[in-house]
């Protein structure tokens, strides 16, 4: 059995500690035909580095990820760095001839964004973007299901993701809500995901058309007006948009951190001629599901709870319960597996590019109020 | 104790069904300070007219409203016949001084709308519009800690209105789906009670965003594109709109006939900056309520049953249920408090009117692909 | 269309206002081959008898109840008395030709129901007694899937009934807590309705072991030791038992008005062996269904709601709402048909004295410690 | 930081596997003041120790435990072996100065039980049995309501854990239905689980009254009687109890494999005199809460879902998600901690000995149709 060599880099953040965890579960790895060694750990500050390192269980750890790109005995380089940083790593990793795994975004800088999808359509390494929703069995099961035509054609796709910390007095901060410092706000943050979610079930979206919100920080009454909020490049903290997709189906989104009670709470429905799936993170074992073709007297949506006849189902037997590790387990272990079969990860840079350039469309339409047809963003 | 002499006009149909149901439940009304007589049920056809009258407990009946509206012992008229009579008949019970109830739409011709509001506010008479679910006690709860700054200040207001007779094989017939016949497609029939909860509830809304699909009957993929759509002003069985309220609050609406598994689905949330409210009229009895000022570890949704301490709650103790039955009799209960106390009823024929403006508003966005001023529209 | 007379004995306190609310559905009614008349309302005190028929809308008031029953013009008796006056009224009407509805309790004292239960036998009038619940759509749907075999056979049965009405302050009142003034205790007045369910759906209880408590009013800490509880005949307000039922299925139940947070809340699981089921008065339209023969990836709980398909489903459409009228309305529907088809009413006089004797059993064995065959109560 | 040297013996089946994940998560034992080193694997055959050893990542293999209890580079002894051989092997590690984890049950033998809890209370290492449900977050935050006030007096807990291997054709297999191989059925399998939180919660359970079922395998129409349950010791598959506890406060409990529709549900109420609170392991993350001190109008369930507000909760944002292996770490993190801090582990030896004597005196009751004091089982 192989083993593959994993440096983190920028492993000492909330993203590292996620993705160490999920490193961790190496006996589900397994299953991919290759063991994990979590080698190095990179952070730029050599304390930082030690200490995490030590906490989260490296072997060894750098302050200079070039070195470590540079050395024979690392297979995967892990990038959790801002995203900022995202490019240049990950395009010297590929020229090294790393397997390269990039979290979300990609880039909030969509021509970075493409010259990361070229170096990866261009290298022979596997590459992957950590959208990890879209690997719990729940969704891959509704994948399946698109696929084999129990449910039919998409008709209407409507998601929201929605969080409590604006509204419990957690504003956006630093580089998270200013354009400037490469931010994305709320729909770049946790918009994305539903995006994502969207491209990967219902198909490609053709066009958006928005409305954002940002908070005066204030003032308490309603969103600030325009003008105000792109002083000083303040981005959105609740955005609403609606997309038309290319197969004809049509969609609506919201993403929000002003939403008392809602715990990261990332929701979507899928509408679709023979069928209709609703699905909710905060029971993201379970799915529920409407057929057509049900008799008239036992129709209804079912409560599917996850079990050992579903894909990328990891127990014995349903219902033991999975959450935000087990998840983060199992996009790794994916991408073990597209590294052994050497296939192209899942998403791959050209998705991932493709959602960035939906989401500077709807910023786009936020500050044209027109339809913005995705491919004519320039952003 | 008054009584009050009630005639319906068009009661044949299933309206006149509910709202005779609505009309027995007499001893309700009882404390509104007045006791009612179901005194005549007019139907053009006379049989008809004879069979629903026995049928539906009225004392009698007649074939000729004009008739009716001119006898000295009727003091309300109850107009549920289809949409295109409405203003010809509820004019002409206004000039009679007859108290007037409309079904819902007021009319989906905005000029008859116009001219029936007008019409009420230069009568002494009282004149309310069947918009029943905002007469739930759950929905008086939610008004009521809006006022009261319970809730603070409206946010984020996003709904949807969802049923499966389309997916079920049963298109929206005839008159409904047709413009020419009258018809208001999906948006004016189910549509507009989330446009109603929205205005009654988030207030006045200013801009509208929309993009509807209609399927083609022979054909099972996806919506038709619209020039198909418009040939024979076939309407929509499915919409999406964005709206810009005036206080700065936005939101998201959504109505399909094409929701496998959804049973007469009305369903909202209504973020605001102390908390936030969701509402499912397949659950009527409960609201879910998050309040910012819970203790961090005691926060999220309450559910929270009708009980004897919500105002309009007609049990003796929470939990006996309630339905469509109980929703018209308030809205009918409600109607007489406002005869015996000289109000004008709820929603007025002002507030009904404006409604309508907001339909034709997102029917003419879908058309335009462009935002559009609510008060500019011109029908 | 025949007419059926009512007269309502006993009509001006609660349960007087939900049988008027019922029989006021006239409509309903029509289906069942009969139109009713609310003839007379009977109480013992004239004003009150008076002011209750005025404000319920019967014909006319009484306050002689046996001149009532010796009148040619009425046709049924309904008994909404408190549960001692039951057996006089009942066996009188019978004897005078009149169908009789008696709510429920049949009779506290089972000697008394043994005597109403072999009036009705001999006589050839139709008779009922009101447990409601078992006439809501999705109980008869449950007991057609028994019938028809799409459930298999019953196993397990778990029931609770549970109110928060003691927890907020309000101890159950005079006769209702009181063994001399023939009350039922908890079990009677509510732990009745989830016995007569269990019977209907899962056949017959042959044994019952139970414990009860009952709180000290005074005292907040915890149940009343037995001998406490005995003194002045102080019956429970929480009881548990299980149950053997004659089909070897078992069962376990509870009822309490000391749950913090429920607001009427009648809930049961009837575990099969080819299916499941799970029923929540709090969301009557609805029933949950697990049928083992789905394929597993697709199985768990749909969610069914009441529609068109339904037996006694009286909208033209699923989800417009139904609650306790729509009950009250159903259970005299049944009634009604019952009479114009010469059928015995469900339940009838046996199976409501048969339900009373395992409350017998129930508080025998909360005396006794000992599993008690119900057939074997004494009273 | 010191370094905790773990042995697990008889890891190389499902209870290894889950071990192996929950020690892997190191980077939490980490805030117990501890890191840990996943030293050596046992298993009785040589190839199977190897291979778990390998794929479940742990430094080194044996084959004999008694050598491995011996080294003195071991500090833990994780004993995951069937309950059979639980009492040598933890009462000899004790006794050669190791920590010891036991996975439940202690042990289905009461007399091994009593062995292993005098040497656990007579030895100075720190000894824990693996109930893992009680280390979720929302359980420990239901323990400190009990404790700071809140919720008040417990009046009535009620529990059911549910599956469906049964019906779904998986009976119950070899030693774990058979007394004589040392099973305990589902009541001892499953029903430990609520027993343990039962007793956690609400406290000592002094008595039990108790009926319990078990399928013919050939026969699929209701549960064996008696008589031919017990040929061959065939054990339970459904179980129903009922318990009072020792501070006046009664419950209910059933366990089945029989449940149509059932992934592992784990589900139980606590009512208690100030407030209701309610518990499912398919949404491990929240809690169902009720406060009787909350206003009349908005009282209701809460549903609280774990956060960083709450003791024992390990992500910055409430509404990442959990599971099992979350459980299953936390359960080691705690036994770390205690061992850390030199105290008794949670539940201690004791603990779950008084639970396999509830389960006993159940069993008892099951053959006796007598309540079974629980002190008084002699097994």
């Amino acid at each position: 059995m192989t083993e593959i060599r994993v440096a983190i880099i920028g492993g000492g953040g909330f993203m590292g500690y996620a993705h160490s965890l999920g490193w961790a579960l190496a006996p589900i790895a397994a299953d991919a035909g290759a063991s994990i060694r979590k080698a190095v750990l990179v952070e730029a500050d050599e304390e930082r580095a030690k200490a995490a390192a030590k906490r989260l269980n490296w072997d060894d750890w750098s302050a200079d990820w070039r070195e470590v790109i540079a050395r024979d005995d690392i297979d995967v380089v892990d990038i959790v760095t801002p995203p900022a940083a995202h490019a240049e790593i990950a395009i010297a990793a590929l020229a090294a001839g790393k397997h390269v795994f990039v979290e979300k975004p990609i880039s909030n800088d969509l021509t970075e964004a493409d010259r990361m999808q070229a170096a990866a359509e261009s290298s022979s390494a596997v590459s992957q973007v950590g959208f990890n929703y879209r690997h719990a069995p729940a969704i891959s099961f509704i994948k399946r299901m698109l696929e084999d035509g129990t449910l039919g054609h998409p008709l209407q796709f409507r998601a929201h993701y929605t969080q409590d910390v604006g509204v419990l007095g957690r504003v956006l901060s630093g580089w998270r809500a200013k354009k400037g410092a490469g931010g994305s706000g709320v729909t770049g943050d946790i918009g994305s995901h539903i995006i994502d979610l969207a491209s990967y079930l219902a198909g490609d979206i053709d066009a958006v058309t928005a409305v954002i919100g940002a908070k005066d920080p204030a003032e308490n009454s309603a969103w600030l007006p325009d003008e105000q909020r792109r002083e000083g490049d303040y981005l959105d903290d609740a955005a609403l948009w609606m997309a038309k997709f290319h197969n004809g189906a049509i969609g609506s989104f919201a993403a929000t951190v002003y939403a008392s009670g809602r715990k990261n709470r990332m929701f979507f429905e899928l509408e679709c001629t023979k069928g209709n799936v609703e699905f909710d993170w905060n029971h993201s074992d379970e799915l529920k599901l409407s057929l057509v073709s049900d008799p008239p007297e036992q129709q209804g949506f079912r409560t599917v709870s996850m079990n050992e006849s579903h894909e990328d189902f990891w127990w014995p037997l349903g219902g033991m319960g999975s959450g935000y590790v087990d998840d983060a387990a199992l996009q790794l272990q994916k991408f073990v597996k597209a590294i052994v079969e050497g296939r192209t990860g899942s998403p791959s840079f050209a998705e991932a590019t493709q959602t960035q350039r939906v989401i500077a469309a709807v910023m786009e339409s936020a500050d044209s109020h027109q339809w913005v047809t995705v491919d004519e963003v320039t952003a």
